[in-house]
């Protein structure tokens, strides 16, 4: 079987904090006497991040460069560097679209899997900012229009057919969508040994392992996660990988970039800020404060939905390439198709976060252990309840009606 | 925008009648000695076709080279010559499943776009057969299997992920999947100058172009061809692409073979079968001999979608390697998407063939012109309802019910 080669190439070394400043400076990104503070910041499961500062100039850069391996299960887990190669692609890709919600690639160099872009460490990682109870009011529309704008203009609805399959090819992730494969469709469905929960939720999980008809349901939406080439995305849109601050939204870390269901992205969004909401039972103390956090959470999906849903609306009546976007009707039943799908998406990853592998840690860091198992178990509940009945929760209000308790 | 390169490699040169037997003298096929008669075959559309035979020997073989344009329209449409890449590579990709099924390839020329591959001379064009009513007992058997080994075979349900994908991108086939997404999808519902019918006609072709729900239908279609790899199709499987005799099927000219949704390669050959059940009113004089003829055509649709099923489900079962082809109750669902897809796209495929560039001889060489328009129209009428009633034909019984006279 051909499987991607997985050595890297002859030249290919880990930088370390000595020779990335010798690395950078050859860029003539700074200038040559300025005095460089370097850091290795990465969360290391899969890559170095090193910032560089010229603090005399007020300069800064960020030089990601991938690991030959997983770090999350040790160096078992092999992974070629090629991944560089998706996330500096894409980032250029929709940088052409907005150019304000991703940072900027300066250089990509192949044979050290590594690129160098802009620093955006004034920013917050979205998730420790919905953790900490505070509101990004740009947020929805701006991610609303990120995934409207990527995907219409990486679309058949948009681009001309040579060009979309050219794309299709240059974005073909075998590795990287394996792992969102068997980590968000397949090992939490199933009992494998990558699942993590609490014996105390055991019940539960083995009740949603029994439900025939959800995995039924899982293996359309996996299949269709493997097989529908609709449009370039993010592929693992969570709120791990969005920087914010109140005025700014940047998107990051599209390794596991590839074109597939544009659905997915929405998804997984969706199911994060849902996340979020139910974990802010234990985060937010006080009851009014906490109905307004939540009331804020709700609100983004709304809105998300909608701007995406308008911003999409207007590139296909305005920007349509293809002749049968003048249809009418074919954008309606386009952007219902889409729904379903990130319903459908949002509930699997809503489950995998709680009992799959890589967790998040709105629920994680639950002290209340009984607390912590009680909202994974309405969380088990959530997501299986939006996979089966995908097709029956028409709209936004319908779906926030599952769990919103005003 | 980027689009293939139309530019032949500079070693390129048709091949003539001379040209042709010092090429394959080359190859060690025949002896040195061999007096080898040659003669082009080819309909002339896209391609060169030698017959070389050595009498004395009784070998033969057949030369197949991709011209740099498609003769059907002149010069003016540049095709490259990556189709015959596209041609062998399918040819031998099929003979890994169905090597009774397809003409063994001997040899592959990249820079001369040609290979060479079994003559099949002794085998009829399915097309010419069905038109002179002919049965061949194991034609939907044959093409049932054919259709379940190759797609099962490439698809996600057998093959590992990184495999799966590394044969899409082999696949990806712009140029071909163009001319079926302007003439099957495209222009056949729209006044397009491609369009070619009798003005007799005009009335029901306008009702088409005027049928909203069509087009929108069309479009929904459409765009499942652009968008799902599900698995390896031939892409063009009609009557036309079939050779035959009572007791042999092989499939020839997959040149548009990509990956697609598996209902495509069925649909249409469902058409061509159904457009051979029509023409026969005009073709089968005798009451009594026509009505065993199109019974014999409904048997093969019949037969041509259980031995599919039969085989799909058998190799779903004892091969498949996706573990949620395990799950009870996924076989049924993809094989009732396959079922839904297939049904529309035979109804594409039976108006394309009928107010389109591309006819089907079926109906063109009928001499009663009134009798050609009745029959066209009727048709139209079909291929309309099938589309628009996809989802509601829910077996073939039904399918055949909407044309069939006892």
């Amino acid at each position: 079987m051909s499987t991607p080669s997985i050595q890297p190439p002859s030249t290919y070394e880990p930088l370390n904090e000595n020779t990335v400043v010798q690395f950078v400076k050859k860029l003539n990104y700074f200038t040559e006497d300025a005095a460089l503070q370097v850091r290795e910041i990465g969360d290391g499961n899969l890559n170095l991040v090193f910032h560089i500062v010229d603090e005399s100039h007020a300069k800064s850069i960020i030089v990601k460069q991938a690991l030959p391996y997983a770090k999350v299960v040790g160096e078992s887990w092999p992974l070629t560097l090629e991944r560089a190669r998706f996330e500096s692609s894409y980032l250029q890709k929709a940088a052409e679209y907005v150019p304000n919600l991703v940072p900027k690639v300066h250089y990509y160099d192949e044979s050290l899997g590594l690129f160098v872009m802009d620093d955006l460490s004034s920013h917050l990682i979205l998730r420790k900012g919905t953790i900490e109870g505070i509101q990004y009011p740009h947020l929805a529309r701006d991610i609303g229009t990120f995934v409207a704008k990527v995907t219409f203009y990486t679309s058949d609805f948009y681009l001309h057919p040579f060009e979309k399959k050219q794309l299709v090819k240059q974005f073909i992730n075998p590795e990287l969508c394996k792992i969102t494969e068997d980590l968000v469709f397949t090992d939490p469905f199933f009992d494998h040994e990558t699942n993590d929960f609490p014996t105390e939720i055991r019940e539960a999980v083995e009740q949603l392992w029994n439900d025939s008809e959800l995995r039924h349901e899982v293996a359309k939406l996996k299949f269709q996660f493997l097989t529908q080439a609709e449009a370039l995305l993010h592929g693992d849109l969570h709120t791990g990988s969005i920087f914010v601050t109140p005025e700014s939204t940047k998107v990051i870390d599209p390794e596991f970039s590839f074109f597939g269901p544009i659905g997915f992205d929405l998804g997984q969004f969706f199911a994060n800020i849902i996340l979020s909401y139910l974990s802010q039972e234990a985060h937010i103390l006080s009851s009014k404060e906490r109905k307004q956090y939540q009331s804020y959470l709700v609100d983004t999906l709304k809105q998300t939905w909608s701007s995406f849903k308008q911003e999409f609306s207007k590139l296909w009546e305005n920007e349509g390439n293809e002749v049968y976007t003048q249809v009418p009707g074919t954008l309606e039943s386009f952007l219902g198709k889409v729904w379903v799908d990130a319903v459908g998406f949002a509930g699997c990853e809503v489950i995998r976060r709680t009992i799959g592998l890589a967790h998040v840690a709105d629920l994680d860091t639950i002290q209340d252990l009984t607390q912590q198992y009680q909202l994974k178990e309405k969380a088990l509940e959530l997501g299986t309840y939006f996979i089966k009945n995908r097709t029956q929760i028409t709209n936004m209000e319908q779906l926030i009606q599952v769990f919103y308790q005003e």
